[in-house]
């Protein structure tokens, strides 16, 4: 049977691609909250024997967790074959160990009420750093796709001339990768701390650089102090204006305001997050994930 | 060992009270928002071998959902030998039924996830309406105790001369018991529809009423629309302006303002929900039944 599809959050154009490329049908829905605060949710379509696919950027994940949960829920209770979870955003990823005593380690924590409402997870660029994989945390299994080709193929489109810049060593293998993908070259940013408070940056052989557009990637852009932080450096050094690219578009409070006008001369996210800042499309890669996905499951 | 008690938000003096009831000490802890909106919570103390208490009301239940979660598997992680909830106001108890095709059945949804994260639970005066009781839908101990008598004890003290109204017919029998233990005579409002909108209200012998300070009593003011109707049928037969007494002011949005304003002699809830409002303490009423749950456990 056709698989039914739901975008619980706004998320457009995302989720219409995402409906149209795994050939769901989309499920009408009434999400609301009552005068108290408590959610309402009504699945306007038979889900009975389908896969069902719910869409859900776990952007804001508090406010989120107990909608998604219950619209999850009430498609099994009503007879779905298997419920999934589309979150191109993938929340509490951070916090992956007891770094204080008594600390509670939310990325498990969180996986573990998340898993309990899904069959399955796919997810873009998760925040792994000590989690090397999904699976030591999701009981449930959780496909992580990966937007750096994405990411080079926009740049080599978009970008002139560019260079990309990575802010520390820890970046170095990653952004490498990214400029190779792009057919561009990479530097990487070098400190040397002269005290406390008097760090040095530079960026090895620059005048070769000063003609480039300098490009920054990372995952996520939340408050964007890095970002913004390594657009003063480059400033600094008389670099032209970066282009920001982020894949999650996370821009806590005004972060993203201030990101532009820090000095960059483009910001631009994929839409895993919905933002004005979307400029690259990951439904593709989402849906070819789905599709392996619910094959999968029907062989 | 001692029980230790965690007030996960500002819930004064309720919290101070119970924790001395219930001999238990009081743990420290951080409870904050990262600035993308995720939560950290870290236990300032060890839970290792002892029953844990978690005080934690349950309005606006979807954003403390996760925060409770996660501060009671993390107590659970750490050793405690029992973790259980105390909820003053336990929330998502209307939607106990599909009135509509296709609609979550939140309360049964929202039991089976808050009863994932506790061994038992605590409670006043749950909204049992289609349910008759807590164990329908929570799998875990869940003890429901009710404010009745301190209402009664609390009108007698209050209120001079009082007559309980009973809005309807349905809440005949519940306001004739709380009345009759508060030694206090009730009427019930008649309502004679003479068109779709012209209904007369009414109180039979109203004359021997009028010299009486009217008192309505509901389980919970939310948007208080219910009370704030009542208060215009009493204002109307020239009674006077009357006493609300809600066990739950969950009050959402304006909903106390207007109700003050609608013609109230005066507006008091219980301290199930921390509110400028609260003048009936439910401590000692929670305590007895922690201690008990405790106790039986212990056994």
């Amino acid at each position: 049977m056709t698989p039914l599809f739901l975008s619980l959050y706004d998320h457009e154009p995302l989720a219409d691609d995402l409906a149209r490329a795994i050939g769901a049908d989309t499920a009408a829905f009434e999400l609301r909250n009552f005068p108290d605060g408590e959610t309402y949710f009504r699945l306007d379509a038979d889900p009975q024997g389908r896969d069902v696919v719910v869409l859900c950027s776990l952007d804001r994940p508090d406010e989120k967790f107990l909608p998604l949960a219950f619209a999850a829920a009430t498609a099994r209770d009503l007879g779905a074959a298997s419920v999934g979870l589309v979150a191109p955003y993938l929340a509490y990823m951070r916090q992956d160990r007891r770094f204080q005593p008594g600390e509670a380690v939310t990325s498990a924590l969180f996986a573990r009420l998340l898993g309990g409402g899904a069959e399955w997870l796919v997810t873009v660029d998760p925040h792994l750093h000590r989690i090397a994989d999904l699976s030591e945390i999701y009981d449930v299994p959780a496909r992580a796709v990966h937007a750096a080709p994405l990411i080079a193929d926009w740049v080599r489109r978009n970008v002139q001339n560019p260079v990309f810049i990575g802010p520390d060593a820890e970046s170095a293998q990653w952004v490498s990768a990214v400029a190779a993908d792009a057919g561009a070259p990479h530097v990487v940013l070098q400190k040397t701390r002269h005290g406390d408070r008097d760090v040095e940056v530079t960026i090895p052989d620059i005048e070769t650089w000063r003609g480039h557009t300098p490009v920054l990637v990372d995952d996520i852009a939340s408050t964007a102090k890095t970002m913004i932080e390594v657009v003063g450096h480059l400033d600094r050094l008389a670099m032209k204006p970066p282009v920001c690219v982020a894949v999650h578009g996370v821009f806590a409070g005004n972060a993203y305001a201030e990101l532009v006008a820090s000095g960059t001369a483009r910001v631009v996210t994929s839409n895993t997050i919905r933002h004005e800042s979307n400029g690259i499309d990951v439904a593709g890669l989402i849906a070819d994930a789905v599709l392996d996905v619910l094959n999968r499951a029907a062989r």
